[in-house]
C-alpha cells in the first residue's frame, strides 16, 4: 500500500526553529517528500531577523536546512499560519501558542510536554497507537477549535513504548522496570554543562522518570468511547545523564503475561510491523525494531544513526534479550533521543495524519 | 577499641605490581601504618628489572609509590615471600601462583576473581561479612594449607553488597536489581580502546552480571558448620560501561521484608556502622555510608574520592532513596571501583585479620 | 570535463581489510562507481574465515559493506590477485606484502608509512602533486616490477599539506609552526586506551612529528628529471592526542614569500580548486577547502562529515585566518583523519590513476 | 628563611564566593595558616542566605570549606569588610566593586580582568616578578586609595610567564609561539556547554589570544620609574578548548637570545628556584616547574594535582624539551588552570604581601 502522494508539498511552520529541535524539524523538512517549510518562527528577540543570524546551526549537514535567508517570524498564527505547524518550543510558551494554532485551524504536532497528558489529547507514536489519533476528533469538539493538538511523547518514553508495545500485543505488559543512560543531546542547548558531565553521570533528570511512567501507560492504553484508559502496567523509571552525544539506551527488565521465553520475546521484537511502515510513510523505518546478536550492541555511537533518509535514526535497537532473574526478560534499548525521540517523532505524526486524510489545506 | 598496633611494620608481598590496581596497591600501602612493602613481583618478564623501569606509572602522587628502586622479583613465594601478600594478578595466573603461596604460609588477599566462588574460601568485606574470615580455618584444614586465600568480590559486587548490607540486617533483602554505569577503570590497562567508549556506552562486560548475582548471594550468606549458605536474595544485574575514568554508579531497587517505607531504609542506610568501624581498622571510613540529600547526587567526578588518608575512596554513597512501584525502595549508589572496590578493599582485609589475630609472623 | 567511466567495475582488493582502516575501505568501496571489491584479504588468522566473522564491524551504516558472505584471503597475489590492490596493513607487513604484489603487477595504492619516504614512490595528494603521479615509471624501471606502490602521506601530512598547497603555489610557503590535536581514530584499533584519553591531552605521538615535517617537503616539492626536490619550507610540528573520535584539528601559523595579507590567503584558500576538481573525480569534493567565516569553527564534531557521497569527510576546513605576530598568518585547519587522511585518500589516488590512463586491465 | 607568621590568622573576604573560582577560594583558605574566611560575598541575589543555600558545592573535599552554615553578604566594604580581600568576580562587577573595597582601605587580590591592564596594577606572579608589587605605592598615590588592587593574570597566560620567567632571565626571550589546549574549568560554571565540547575541540576562546600575548610582555616587563616597561617579546596565541576537566596544556616554541641547546634550557627550567620558594610562602610549590623526563608527560590528568597542601597544583610541569627548527627550542607546558591559574594564584599574591608587610592589619 503507498501513501497517498500529496499533490504539491504541504506549507508548514516550525514553531522554535532556532533551538537544537528546532534545527532537527528544519533539517529532517528540507529534503521532505510531502512537505515543506513556509515560516519559520521563534521567540520575540528573533523574530525579523535571517534565519542565519538568529541561530547558530549547530548539526551537521547542510547548514540551516538550505534556509538561511527565510525571514524569522513570531510564533503567531497571524505572522506564520500553516494547516500543519510543528512546535519544538519549552513546555512554558508552548501553553499559550500551541492553543492558539489549534484555534486558528491548524494542526499542531507538538514535541512539547505542556498537553501530552491531556485528556483530550493524543500522545502518539505511530507503531504503538496510530489509533489514538481519533481523540482529535473529541479534542476539537471539546475545546471548539478547528484545529486541534497531537504530542508525541518524551524522548525517553518514546524509545521505551517502541519496545514495549509489540509485547504488548503479543503477550501483555505486566511491570517494566528501566534504567536509563541519556545523551546531553536531550537537554538541548546550552543544556547540560560540561563540568557536569565530563567523565561523570548525573543521576536525577528533573521531571524524567514521572513522564516515562506516566505516558507510557497513557500510550499503550485503549481509546474507549472517546477517552483513553491507561494500561494497568506498572512501570519504574531511574533516569541518568551520561557523557553520550546522541542516544538514550535503556536497560529494560519486563514481566510479560504467561512469562514467555526470552527466544518468543525476541521473536516478537524483531518481526514486528506496524501502521507506519505498512502505510509506508516516509520517515518510517523499514523494521520499527532492530534486533542485534552481538552481545556488546547496540551501542549509540555505532548504531543510533542507522537508517537512509527520512528514516534515519527512526529505528530502534535492542540487543541481549536474555532471562530475568527478577521480572522474567531484561534486554537493552537504543534509540535516537532528538530523531525517533523529538523532531522526527513529530513528523511521521504529521505523516500519519496526512495518509489518515486528517490534514484540511 | 583502638586496634592493636604492630611492634613494626609487617613485611608484605604485592603479586601483579606493575599493574593498574598492583600500583593502586602500592600507593596505599606506602604510608600504611600497619604494613610496608617488601616485595614487588610480577611476570618473569619484568622480574629482575627496577620498579621504575618495570611499569610505567599511572596514577597521581608520588610516582611509584616511591619504589621506584626497588627490584621487582618473580611471583614466587621462594623469591617473594612474604606473612601478608596482596593479589593484583590476572585470573589466570592467579590459579597457580596465589596457592603456591597459601601452601608456603602465606596469608594471601586477592582481588582476583580465580577462588571467589570456592566453598572453602572467604569473599570478604569487613562490613558485611566479617566472620567469613573464618572459613580460613576450614580451607586450611581441608587444603592442608598453613597459610590461606582471602579474596574480595568483584568492584561492582563490593559496591552494591555495602548497601545491601545494612538493608538485610535491618530487614531482610528479598529481590534486587541493579542496573551499573561503570568506569573504564575498571577493565584496567590497555583495558577498554577509547574508540569503544568515547560518546558511547557499551552494554556488555563479560562475565560481570554473573558476578554480581552469584557473589553478593554469597557475602550476605551465613556461616553455618563450616560452610557458607547463601541468601536466599534474588539479583539480577545489567551492567553497562560509560565514558567514566573512576567510580561505579548502580541504580539499584530492593524488595525488603515488611516493605519499610524510604524513610526507614535511607536511615537504616545513614546510621550503619560495622565492624571495621568499630575496630578503628586503618582503612576503613569513618562511615561506611554517605547519604547524599541533593537530588544530583552522589556523581562519580565530585564524590568517589570522598575520605582522608587510607580511608580516601572506601566509602560508598546512596542518593535519592525513594519509593519504587517494582520492588518497594530504590536509590542510587556510586563507589570507588579501584579503591573500594580492589586495592583498598584487599588492605582492609588484611587489616581485618591482623586485627583479630590472624597474621602468624 | 567528465573522467572516463570505466566499461564496467574495476575489480580490487583490500589488505588487512579486517582492521579499521580497512573498513573505511571497505565502506567507502561497497557503492564505488568504478571499483568493487573482489578480494578482502587479512592475516593467516582471519584468512579462510568469513569476512562477518573475521572482524567485528566498527563503523557506521551497512554492516561489512554488505560483504559479511565473502571470505578472507590471504594477503597474497596469487590468493587475492586484482589490478588495483587498497593497503590497510601496517607498517611491517606493507614492507613485504606490498612489493610482491607490484611485483605481480598490480597498482598498489598504500595508507602504510613502509615506502612513503622512498625515493621512487609517490607521495600523493590529487589536489597537491597529481604530476608527481608519474614516478610510477622510475620506479617500475628501477625495482624492475610490472605493477607498482603508490602511497597516500599520514592523515597529519595530508591534512596540513591541503591546506599549504594554494598557498605555495600562489605564494611560496617559506616556515610552517603546526600544533595538532588529533583524534583517537588515528591511532587504530584497539589504539589508545581510554585511560590515557578520557578528560585528558597526551603530548606525544611516536614518529608523527617526524612525518609531517618530512613528508610534507616531498609533496610541496617538484618532480625534475625522475627525482623529487623537496621543497625549501621549514616545517615544525607539536603533536597531541585529544578526545576527539574523528578529525584531526591542526593551529597553523604559515611565514609566506611576500607577507601577504590574511585577506589574500584567505581568498588563496576559499577560491582554490585543482585536478580531481577538474576531472570530477568521485571521491573529489566540489570545493577541496571550505573557508568557515564564523570564529568558532571549524569544529570536528559539527564539520568533519560535510560532504555527499564518496566526498564525504573529503573536504579539509579552515577558519580563523587572521594575522600572526611571528610568522605572518595563522588559522584553525580541520580535516577527517581516516577519511580525507586514510582510506579516501588511497581511493582518490586509484581514481587518479585510472583517469590518466594508468591502471591497465 | 621562614617567612613571619601573622600572630593570629587574618581575616579575609571572598567575593563571589558562590562560583565555582569563588569554591576554590573557599577551599584554599578553609585550612590556610595565615587566612581565615571572615566574610563570604556574592550578589544581592545571595545575600542573606546560608552560603550552603546559596551555592551548589561544585569541588570534591569538605563541601562548602565547612563555611555552610556563614551568610553571605553583599559585596560592599561596609557588610562584608576586611584587610584582605580575594576577588572572584566577573570582570563587568570587578570594575565597580573592587575599587570600592581599595577605596576603604583593604588589600584586594583580584582574578577578575577588568584592572589587569592598568598602567599602575601590578600583574603579579611571585616567581615572575615579585618586585611589581611596589608598584602599589604608584597606585595609591594616584588614586588616592588607601587599600590597593593586585591582579594576578589569566590562567593560560599565568602558566605560559611560569615557563618564560627562567628563560628570560637566564636567555631573554625574544619571540614565543604557543597553541593552548584548555580545560573547560576555564570557563567558570555553567561554562561551556556539553554539546560543544563532548568528542570535540572549539578553536576560539573570546578574548583568550589578546590577553595571553598583552599580559606576558607586561609580566616579563621592568618596573622603571613607577612603571611598567613590557618586555620586547613577539607573542603570539592560538586558544582551544578541548574536553579536559582541570589542566590548560600548551604547545610552546621559543626563539631566545644567543639560542641555547635543548639541554640549557631544559637545565635552566628544572633548577629554577625563585622569592616563593626562599620564602617558603605556603602556598609555593617547592620547585615552581617539574621536569618530566617521559616523552608522554606531561599529561593533565596525571599530572595536575601534583603537590601537597596548599601547594597542590601550583607547579607547572615542562615536558619533551627539544630542537624547534622554526624558533629554536620547543616543550610541553601543563599547569592547572583555577588553581594556579586563579584561586592559588591570588592567594600566594596575598601570602607574597604579608611576608613582604604589606599588610596593615
Amino acid at each position: 500500500m503507498t501513501p497517498p502522494q500529496p499533490r504539491q508539498r504541504i506549507p508548514v511552520t516550525v514553531l522554535g526553529a532556532t533551538g537544537v529541535v528546532g534545527q532537527r524539524f528544519v533539517r529532517r523538512l528540507a529534503n521532505h517528500p510531502w512537505f515543506r517549510v513556509d515560516h519559520l518562527a521563534a521567540s520575540e528577540r528573533s523574530a525579523g531577523q535571517r534565519y542565519g543570524e538568529a541561530c547558530a546551526w549547530r548539526l551537521g549537514g547542510e547548514p540551516h536546512g538550505g534556509l538561511a535567508d527565510l525571514e524569522v517570524r513570531a510564533c503567531d498564527p497571524s505572522a506564520a499560519p500553516a494547516p500543519i505547524v510543528f512546535s519544538a518550543l519549552d513546555s512554558g510558551p508552548a501553553k499559550e501558542i500551541e492553543p492558539a494554532y489549534a484555534r486558528a485551524g491548524s494542526l499542531v504536532f507538538s514535541n512539547a510536554s505542556a498537553f501530552r497528558m491531556a485528556v483530550d489529547v493524543p500522545l502518539l507514536v505511530p507503531e504503538v497507537n496510530a489509533d489514538h489519533l481519533d481523540l482529535v476528533d473529541v479534542q476539537r469538539e471539546a475545546r471548539d477549535w478547528s484545529g486541534a493538538i497531537v504530542t508525541n511523547p518524551n524522548c525517553t518514553s518514546t524509545v521505551l513504548v517502541m519496545a514495549l508495545a509489540p509485547l504488548h500485543r503479543a503477550f501483555g505488559v505486566e511491570k517494566v522496570f528501566v534504567a536509563t543512560m541519556q545523551a546531553t543531546s536531550g537537554a538541548g542547548y546550552p543544556g547540560v554543562p560540561s563540568l557536569d558531565i565530563l567523565s561523570n553521570v548525573v543521576p536525577h533528570i528533573s521531571g524524567e522518570e514521572e513522564k516515562v511512567e506516566t505516558e507510557t501507560q497513557k500510550m499503550l492504553g485503549t481509546l474507549q468511547m472517546g477517552r483513553i484508559v491507561p494500561a494497568a502496567a506498572t512501570v519504574s523509571a531511574m533516569c541518568h545523564r551520561v557523557p553520550v552525544i546522541d542516544g538514550h539506551t535503556e536497560a529494560v527488565s519486563v514481566q510479560l503475561r504467561g512469562n514467555p521465553a526470552p527466544e518468543e520475546v525476541a521473536e516478537a521484537l524483531r518481526t514486528w510491523s506496524s501502521v507506519p511502515q505498512e502505510m509506508q510513510l516516509p520517515s518510517a523505518p523499514t523494521r520499527p525494531i532492530l534486533l542485534h546478536g552481538e552481545p556488546s550492541r547496540p551501542q549509540p555511537r555505532l548504531d543510533v544513526e542507522y537508517g537512509e533518509g527520512a528514516a534515519q535514526g527512526m529505528a530502534v535497537h535492542v540487543g541481549r534479550v536474555r532471562r530475568c532473574p527478577m521480572l522474567g526478560v531484561k534486554f537493552t534499548l537504543l534509540g535516537h533521543n532528538t530523531e525517533r525521540g523529538a523532531a522526527g517523532a513529530s513528523v511521521l505524526n504529521a505523516e500519519l495524519a496526512h495518509a489518515r486524510g486528517r490534514i484540511s489545506l
